[in-house]
């Protein structure tokens, strides 16, 4: 098992269940992967997230870049020994975070200068480079740089971003060369317009990647076009590769995207609500700085296999969201992942059974039952 | 076992070991009590608090009885249920923080009137208050509400502060009544003035109290004044009753006043340290914000039976705590606090073994030569 790989075991309508294979462990598809921004799944052990079932993390690339640099972490023995994660690690090209974070940006054809947003010294993010960085962090799927426009904006606009992408991607097919074990990930690109993505997809499809990502949605936009634009091109895509939809999402988000064919999944929900006293659970969204769970004795879900979840009381998660104690975050980051941990196996186990229709069902009628706060986006 | 009591196992000069017994289980002394403030050890799980082995946590009824309210807590079952420890307990006055975080205070023949500093609401601290309120959160040990007046202070405010001390003693021992498995510890008051520590001591054993802590040092005084005063005070103390230093202290305080007869210690520091990038070793202390620790692949304790101590290396956590990451937190927290444990059984196997004054001399050795950092205090 020294070569990355992809095999779908079984499939109920567009969606499929499957594996991906790396010389660092297997990845059971659909997954979702944690985000560990700046090498650390925020407010957690890196066994806990492992104990959670997560069998691959993200790293971001602008972050690490920026601190403790690649060079460093190369230095440290590669961004798995630095950070105590022995399974895969996804990182992004760290575009998306040059766009939305960095100061001072200039975007030209052969890449982007920014200022970093923690110290204002001057970097350059090229192609070559963000391949280079993702190689010195040791990344086992590395994904190409892009551009991201912000939705909604003119055709043109749009169009001029995915196919500068495209060529991009070239350029990083190149600059990875052949890293056995590890794979390069396509980015399609173009808006919410169907014909621009077919478009991107096809041509990506031609550089005959390690696996495709869906890019560019999640930002803002209604579901219903999000899932358009992965309808239409999932068709396009090879059957025999991953397919990632970046930066999603909800939970219900992330099952209608699996009953269309998406196969990864990363987003800063889970953890990022965790931190500001919000649980994810069976029973959709919980707001603990709610006065009503002040003397609530109920734990979260005394159903989950997760202590956070199952063994403290709301009220005493209410009594540390609303004094800004850790613990609160460890508590609640530890059930969010837990909660989207499961949601993953489940659709999993409801694609291998043939019955994911029917298991979207009693997922959505327990959020909208809504027993334990208020029902997530319906 | 349902009832509380003191056991000495051992004695080497004046220290001692042995155990206190509670309902709730045995606390081994020389104990150190990790602090709970607000219901919570810092960024740790109560399961990880437990097995670093902690006997014993401290929880503050200032902050408690603001919030979430002391009633609350007895509503949702007491301290031990709403926070998930089932060890004992000891509880503070409340004096302390009202003194020096509550705005607004006055103080009285029968108390302190002071404004909460979270919302500004006004409360009263009595010591038939600080009792009740103590029990509804369940605390196996209570404190006496005392007044800590802040050093250096003229003679008489000392004396003054001291003798309304020991007449709130009388209140809080008539108020606490009767627990049975729960004790009320006195608190030695008098500055720095030997007279007024021995008259302090002497009137507060009359009460035949629980136990008797040394309250009003370590608060900025040399360490040399602060084992003066254990000096003075411990020959009128009973050698039947645990003896607790309050707030103290570094591990070199500890050692020292463990050497002189002290059974219990708290202390903010391992704790509140190891939020801020600080880390307590067998080396001495860490500062790990010290860009020395960029590219450090080391450990903090290739020895320590504590993973944050043993498998992290420096350099990521320099990298943690220099990006304000939670779980640089988490681990330096958890690190000290083990160091804390590990330092206490260290010492109680020393005093049965007959040998505290040569462990002292290496443990003291240990930090001097500072391998990984500045030696403590020496
Ligand atoms: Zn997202
Ligand atoms: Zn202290």
């Amino acid at each position: 098992m020294s070569s990355f790989g992809f095999t779908v075991h079984a499939r109920d309508g567009a969606a499929r269940t499957g594996a991906i294979t790396t010389p660092r462990g297997e990845i059971r598809t659909p997954a979702f992967m944690p985000v560990g921004t700046a090498g650390t799944v925020k407010a957690m052990y890196p066994e806990q997230v492992k104990a959670l079932g997560a069998d691959i993390v993200l790293g971001n690339t602008y972050h690490l870049m920026l601190r403790p640099g690649a060079e460093r972490v190369a230095r440290l023995g590669g961004l798995h020994r630095m950070m105590r994660w022995d399974g895969p690690i996804l990182t992004d090209s760290g575009g998306f975070q040059v766009m939305s974070l960095a100061g001072l940006r200039k975007l030209s054809e052969t890449g982007v200068v920014f200022q970093s947003h923690i110290d204002g010294s001057r970097h350059e993010m090229t192609p070559e480079r963000s391949i280079e960085i993702q190689t010195l962090l040791g990344a086992d799927i590395q994904m190409q740089l892009d551009e991201c426009v912000r939705l909604p904006a003119p055709r043109e606009e749009v169009e001029k971003a995915m196919r500068l992408s495209l060529r991009w991607a070239e350029r990083c097919r190149t600059a990875f060369g052949s890293q056995p074990g590890r794979a390069l990930f396509g980015i399609v690109q173009g808006g919410t317009d169907e014909a621009l993505r077919v478009e991107s997809a096809k041509d990506l499809v031609s550089l005959d990647l390690g696996g495709y990502a869906v890019g560019g949605l999640a930002v803002g936009e209604p579901q219903a076009d999000m899932l358009r634009m992965i309808e239409t091109v999932e068709p396009h895509l090879p059957t025999a590769k991953p397919r990632y939809l970046m930066g999603v999402g909800t939970p219900d988000d992330i099952a209608q995207a699996v009953r269309r064919g998406i196969d990864m999944f990363d987003c800063v929900m889970p953890t990022r609500a965790g931190r500001h006293g919000m649980a994810y659970t069976r029973h959709g969204r919980v707001n603990l700085k709610n006065a009503r769970f002040a003397e609530d004795i109920r734990p979260l879900d005394e159903a989950s296999s997760c202590a956070a979840s199952r063994d403290y009381s709301r009220a005493y998660l209410h009594h540390l969201v609303r004094s800004g104690e850790i613990l609160g975050m460890m508590l609640l980051t530890w059930s969010n992942l837990a909660y989207y941990q499961d949601l993953m196996a489940g659709l999993r186990a409801a694609i291998r059974d043939g019955r994911l229709e029917d298991h979207l069902a009693e997922i959505r009628e327990g959020w909208a039952r809504g027993e334990a706060g208020a029902p997530t986006r319906p």
